[in-house]
């Protein structure tokens, strides 16, 4: 079928790719003329400005939007400017829930359907596809199934009782439930992304530490002395043990697979600092989190630590050092 | 090759079962004649006593104990009574890792070699294969290596210039270093599996919450409001959210497979009181790192979970009570 | 001076008694006639009805709102609705500092002046005197300076070299900056006290545990055994630990003081079940760290214990349960 | 009454100090002649050697050690070898508990008595008297009381009906239990006093960060976004609300009498690095609430903050970063 791309950075143009490869058309728009051109040359119908984006589809119109999240909304405001009742607008990116269940309402009331898609996948989902979170109207959810179904990684299993849900999370995509639903699964589905990766770093950095008893160590007042170093002797090959893990453990997980490749590239991941972003979902989950009385010491403590690497934990770190000099008279030992 | 197996419960009889098909001889026994009976039915061979069992084995006798940690040290005596220099004892079973260091010492003062195997795979191992984390005297182990080939899952790539590590971790074995070193890295193991687990647990729960906003609430000042109602309104299919997940999402794994299955028979988990054991590997992992001072917040927050679900916060909830009725007169409402 | 008090449930009754104490004229309302005639019986001026309540003061009108934070809002538009530029109305409840903010926006269109206070004392406070946290424009807050002196605990130190802010904060109150700056401090105020209270509830939990080396214990797999039983074979008085800690130690506080009451009077604390609510104030703690990125591991794990304290956590728990199932045929023990 | 003191430290010193003060006759030592003469100027007896110390105590003998704990054993060992059936070693150092246990039972097979006591009160408590944790058995204990009562702070409660144990809490030192238990309470103490520290840590790190709203923020996909830019705009006066609470509100404590008067010095703290040592105590709680199955979120949660601040995050955080330049391509921003 047909649909309109607007916004063909990394994420956009592989999944414009994606989609000619599974016979769709695809009419798409960027700021950058030069993306466009570069979609053109591998069989995409390209648009010169949004009118022209909307006014080359057939009705209704299907416009995706795969935009940094600050700029969506004031550009689905330009595309929904040139729609008529029926048309559909589509979030692929990583926007907050909360704005998908606000636009709906507003875009709703145009008679213009809203659906929010939270898209996993990062820079593998060319060629893997991609897992699609899908909140919006039935109808409009359900007049979209064959772009879905494209962009998704397929899947063998649909036994015949399987309920309609099942059958289409099995091959990939889901529809979650309304305006938000998507971005909403894909949000929590980011936090416990954040609780895994921390998993894997932790133990990680415990298995490098297995060799404490090794090292020489300060016997200072400042200095809490390792108790047994008998039993931290161990030179381990992280990079083995990542690999191992994939065959066979209760730990195997694609984070897994991606670990060990990093380790086997660079043991010492001497490649990187260590200061580590977080981009917003991990945010949002602990808030809804909050909100709704759960519990999720996991996530929130990665969460934190990433706050920490930031740099963020600082003035709080200098008050526990002022007091502990206030109590007890003790020096601050130098930062290594 | 020729092995012993001593404990032929759920995890040592499959064991057994998995090297016969893979064409070595067992040689079995157990404290219980009916097991040994079972296996001996299936192509091993018998032994009635422990003299039997290492009698019954070529020179130098291998024998592997499969038994609960608690009674593993006097077992291994029995054993190493009646073995001779060059003989092997290998612990397979959840043993903790300075019991090893402890074994290895005495048992090397009589030219017995020991071997730590940390072993992932549970049920499932007879026929995916069991994720093999060695430790011990590195000829000791070479001699196993058909036993570690039969028993790990196997695997494909085998690329020329890959490590000797490398090449045994790609098929789900490795060789992690001397004596204690397999459990210990067994241990970190389970320490993740904990975080990754309670990852899952916290996410999930959230999205059982996403409809927070439908239910009455307490207007109350012992009820803290919901904010904003509007944004919780969904109800969501969480069997089908975690097989969604499970088809190119950054959180898809062995663990997210088994969750699926779980949802997918019993969405409710009604079949589930939610008082969730731990089985020593979780704590040890949470101590090793304070040693080394490692910090492991998310693997010590999923610890801690399972214990308040064992009950073991109350008293410390009744004190934060007792305290808010001392300062505020704020009464605890009933537990639902 | 003279005020108007709005709501005389306990705090706002008790505020009033202090205010009359201290020379000031105030003048009551309550939707409740009753509250209102008891105050006149100890010395206030009582209205019925909010236009009452403003028109008996004098210009420019002050009048303090101490209401739940649900009703809040209608009201102050009941009050302002009488009131003409100049007049103040003061919010001392426990408001998220949002509300503040915007209603400062509003009032201040119509030139009425809006004053957040926190104010912390509980039950104690008619005695001890109230922590007042200060919110709104300099000339208000300037005007209600011997209300505030009143009803703030007092101090001795007045140094002449002393900044204006540290002169009466060192008597009990402090003026923060614009509006909503007052219940910002108030709410981090609660979200330490939630850290600190925690951290007293968890040291106590562990020493109760002190004699787990006395105890028998189940000897079953999914039960982790205690590796030392003879290092936790101390039974402990609390009641008497907690009363020594008040005299010269590193942790003696006024919750220390109260824990040590609530101990001496119920050493089991059998009075309560364990359930403990949270009042809102902790969450915006949490959420505003999110929102500025500063890492709050403590004062959230805090906030996470009351929530599962409260059931929140069982979904997940009972998922937990599912996962060791399905990998590893592990049964659940029953609940204590 | 008489008593010896081995380790003439900053601790030490201001004990015999105290002690001297309150009429005692101290015998003391020291490795350095210039610390004995020191004490000697004051007013003690000096002792050359640990012969002479002990043998310049009438019977029963108690010598008090306030030693590093990494140097106590041996030194206790010297000590008892001068010493007969009856005498008394009193180890008011920093011990973990484990060894005082081991201690107890190897002097009572030589008709030692061994008392431990965990001592609170750093460089404040020369003038304010330390608390006291004391254990050991009852007759060693009560036949030390007057040294205790001096050392400790005193109190002015002594009701008639008081048990014995709170009759001498109120004064500041109590007898806890057998030999370990003293420094099981101190330790635990020491954890509590980490999670209280961490909470106004975290706190005050959140009212720094009030007016997160002001400042520019980087617009790129590595950066969180900051909402609501305008609930952020506070400069607030840490050191005035610092003291504002300390007066009738429930966080007041004594840690918060020293967070005020540190931000009053240095409100940027500008002093210290951040770099915040440990010392043992909150490890060792920590692994005995993991023993016994206890949940300590909050106090384990300070502990990994402190680790990290020593740089103990990095390899994990760097693993992190890794990940996420896998999955995504994300490149790390620079450290600030």
């Amino acid at each position: 079928m047909q649909i309109g791309m607007m916004g063909l950075g990394r994420m956009g143009a592989n999944m414009v790719r994606r989609l000619l490869r599974g016979g769709h058309e695809c009419v798409v728009y960027d700021i950058n003329p030069a993306s466009v051109a570069a979609l053109v040359a591998e069989g995409a119908v390209g648009a010169a400005s949004v009118e022209e984006l909307v006014s080359k589809l057939a009705k209704p119109a299907a416009v995706w939007l795969m935009l940094p999240a600050a700029i969506t909304d004031e550009n689905l405001e330009r595309v929904a400017a040139h729609m008529v009742p029926g048309d559909i607008i589509i979030d692929g990116g990583n926007s907050f829930y909360h704005d998908d269940v606000d636009r709906a309402e507003r875009l709703s009331a145009r008679s213009l359907n809203y659906v929010d898609v939270g898209t996993s996948g990062g820079v593998w989902g060319l060629d893997r596809g991609y897992c699609l979170m899908i909140g919006g109207p039935d109808d409009a959810v359900r007049h979209l199934d064959p772009i879905f179904a494209t962009l998704a990684p397929g899947g063998d299993i649909d036994p015949a009782d399987m309920s309609e849900n099942m059958k289409t999370a099995d091959r990939g995509y889901l529809h979650c439930g309304p305006s938000g639903s998507g971005h909403f699964v894909k949000m929590v589905h980011n936090g416990i992304e954040y609780g895994m990766m921390a998993a894997y770093a932790e133990g990680m950095n415990l298995l490098k530490a297995a060799n404490a008893g090794k090292a020489d160590r300060a016997a200072d007042a400042e200095t809490s002395p390792l108790q047994q170093p008998k039993y931290y002797q161990f030179d381990l090959d992280l990079a083995a043990i990542a690999e191992v893990w994939r065959h066979g453990s209760v730990v195997s997980s694609w984070l897994l697979d991606l670990t060990a490749g990093a380790l086997k590239t660079d043991p010492d991941l001497a490649g990187f600092s260590g200061r580590v972003s977080d981009s917003g979902e991990g945010r949002w989950t602990v808030k809804a989190a909050i909100d709704t009385g759960v519990p999720v010491p996991v996530l929130s403590s990665a969460l934190y630590q990433r706050f920490t690497s930031q740099g963020e934990a600082e003035f709080g770190d200098k008050l526990l050092s002022a007091m502990r000099f206030a109590f007890g008279g003790h020096h601050e030992k130098p930062k290594s």
